[in-house]
């Protein structure tokens, strides 16, 4: 394996400094006091990003982001509660399909993949259903990159005294949320997105009250975050084996985030990868499929060029050998494909990065754009 | 952080070698034939070990062994099966929690903690509840390190019929199980024990027949194997983004343990070492728990001494600054520590680790062992 690894453009796993990933290079013994207090300073500081520490505990959860997702519905939404589920893409699809498998009752309201719900939508659906205790969205939308009016929604969730739950996975870090200006019972990421660490781990954020009073709601042992949190705030331990090295590699990555300037800073490169990446792409005349206001700058999905010479595939392949990941696209109805902007990457990647593309198209024959 | 860590004499996560870490300082793209070849491989690679490709789906499972476990029982277990939960200790007592929660119907039968379960008790106690289904058992406990006659008791579970689920997260790798010769529906483990990767996933060796009917079981969507394994076997891909740091190193270290010899070295390493860890204890005082024929060279469980001056943390810790890990006892009636004999860990290091034991109970003033 070569360490000139492509550069991945993807929404996560995503490329990370070299100085995370030798945080990997030691292992921690999961009973040990170094290894707890590790564990309690990424705590700390993921929740010093939300300004969260008094509303809120930090959660951290083995597994996958999903994991986290599930297990903070499972735990936080009582058994006889209702979810209202707002969709417009595949995460907030998922979001729905976890209250199903969990026996939650739950209704959907879904919009176009380009359309964001708006806080006057959830005013209605609110209004119109009052057996509904929790309104669950996704923030940014990695189907498409969509964002989603999270502040305005929470309000409205809040006046209606119903709980809100976010599935925040690939905004988190980049973009800003203030814990004690927007309400919410459960605020979820992961690990290996704007963080910059490792895929393994997830963690929520949840109310100190909501979670105080989630006892017994969980459907499994493993993903119940009320004894997860329990149990860590008691022993300073994991409950059941921690990805050690994982957390290392966390703890290592949140370090350089708070020296690199914290999340202004981290959004502004994010933000600067997406604005270069946009001009540069419409120059060889590669268009985006969401209009900037609704854009985050966390990962654009692109029109597939017309042209019958292209190829997702052969084309994936030609920039990868270029030194780049692309991500395939994930809507239903048109085609196009993905470049993430987030990662240990820079705006000259992606300038190279467009050069890459436009160099595989032009070998591929491909003029139609 | 420094790279001459301390040697972990844990049962897992422990030390790993150098050029299993460093297999982690590449990024992998999740959804990259790459990365997929890699999971094939280290599936391959896993049931090869049980000599399972005829009879057994290997399904790999983000987060910690636990959640492996869970999985297991939610998809393999119908909602309406009746699980017989054999225990020894804590783990066994795990899976009667995960059968509490799952909501699954289930009987214990508990033996001393120093007692293994025999065949003659699982015959007895399936004539005597034709009602049960499932069988499920822990191979080796961690708890003490107490190993149980899992041939002979599959051998049972099979002439009547009934399924048998195998945690066999500390033995796996070094304790020989041949699936064409022990019957069984689930035998899981993890990254972190006896392969010497590290932790963050564990894996789920499934019957095919028995997998192939669970559609629909799980509790959860995140933990159903059913989804995992048929996603999987379709796209080549993990369902949810896997920890692909931690797949690329459970993949080098299986590359290390074949070209140490397979399972058969790796059995003597450990056996090596737990002798020689038992020899040099013996020769400080100090008295294992468990009587050598039901001991698994995996972990083994040391009395305290009895002097008033020996304190489990203070001894912890000046193991620790000499180099050495050791892991607390888990007994509610004796008062114990342990000391793992698996990781990437030789003779001379079990020498060595006693060596720092008896230097640290002299230090300590501790006469009376």
């Amino acid at each position: 394996m070569s360490t000139a690894a492509p550069i991945l453009l993807t929404p996560g796993p995503l490329t990370t400094s070299a100085r995370t990933r030798q945080a990997m290079m030691v292992d921690w013994g999961s009973w040990d006091e170094r290894f707890n207090q590790l564990t309690a300073s990424v705590c700390e500081q993921l929740l010093g990003i939300i300004n969260g520490a008094d509303s809120h505990h930090c959660v951290p959860l083995q597994g996958s982001g999903t994991f986290a997702v599930e297990a903070a519905i499972g735990t936080l939404v009582p058994r006889d509660g209702k979810v209202l589920v707002l969709i417009n893409g595949a995460y907030g699809k998922r979001l729905a399909k976890i209250c199903e498998v969990l026996g939650r009752s739950f209704s959907t309201f879904e919009t176009a993949e380009d359309q964001p719900t708006t806080a006057a939508d959830v005013e209605r659906l609110l209004r119109a259903d009052a057996s509904v205790t929790h309104v669950a969205l996704i923030h940014c939308e990695t189907s498409t990159g969509i964002l989603n009016p999270l502040p305005e929604i929470a309000q409205v969730v809040a006046r209606h005294g119903k709980h809100l739950i976010v599935d925040a996975m690939s905004s988190f870090g980049a973009l800003a949320v203030d814990a004690q200006q927007v309400p919410f019972d459960a605020l979820i990421a992961a690990s290996g997105k704007c963080l910059e660490g490792v895929p393994g781990m997830g963690f929520v954020f949840a109310s100190k009250e909501a979670l105080d009073n989630a006892a017994g709601n969980s459907h499994s042992l493993a993903m119940d975050l009320f004894d997860q949190h329990r149990y860590m705030a008691r022993t300073g331990q994991w409950r059941f084996t921690p990805p050690t090295h994982v957390v290392a590699a966390l703890h290592e990555a949140l370090l350089q985030y708070h020296e690199e300037g914290g999340l202004p800073a981290r959004h502004q490169r994010y933000a600067d990868n997406c604005q270069v990446l946009l001009e540069q792409m419409a120059r060889v005349g590669l268009r985006s499929f969401l209009p900037p206001a609704i854009q985050a700058p966390i990962i654009v999905t692109f029109h597939a060029p017309k042209d019958p010479r292209y190829q997702f595939k052969a084309f994936y392949e030609r920039v990868k050998a270029k030194g780049f990941i692309l991500y395939p696209g994930k809507l239903t109805e048109v085609e196009t494909f993905r470049v993430g902007c987030i990662g240990h990457v820079h705006p000259a990647d992606m300038r190279a990065a467009v050069a890459a593309i436009a160099e595989a198209l032009r070998e591929m024959e491909v003029t139609e754009i």
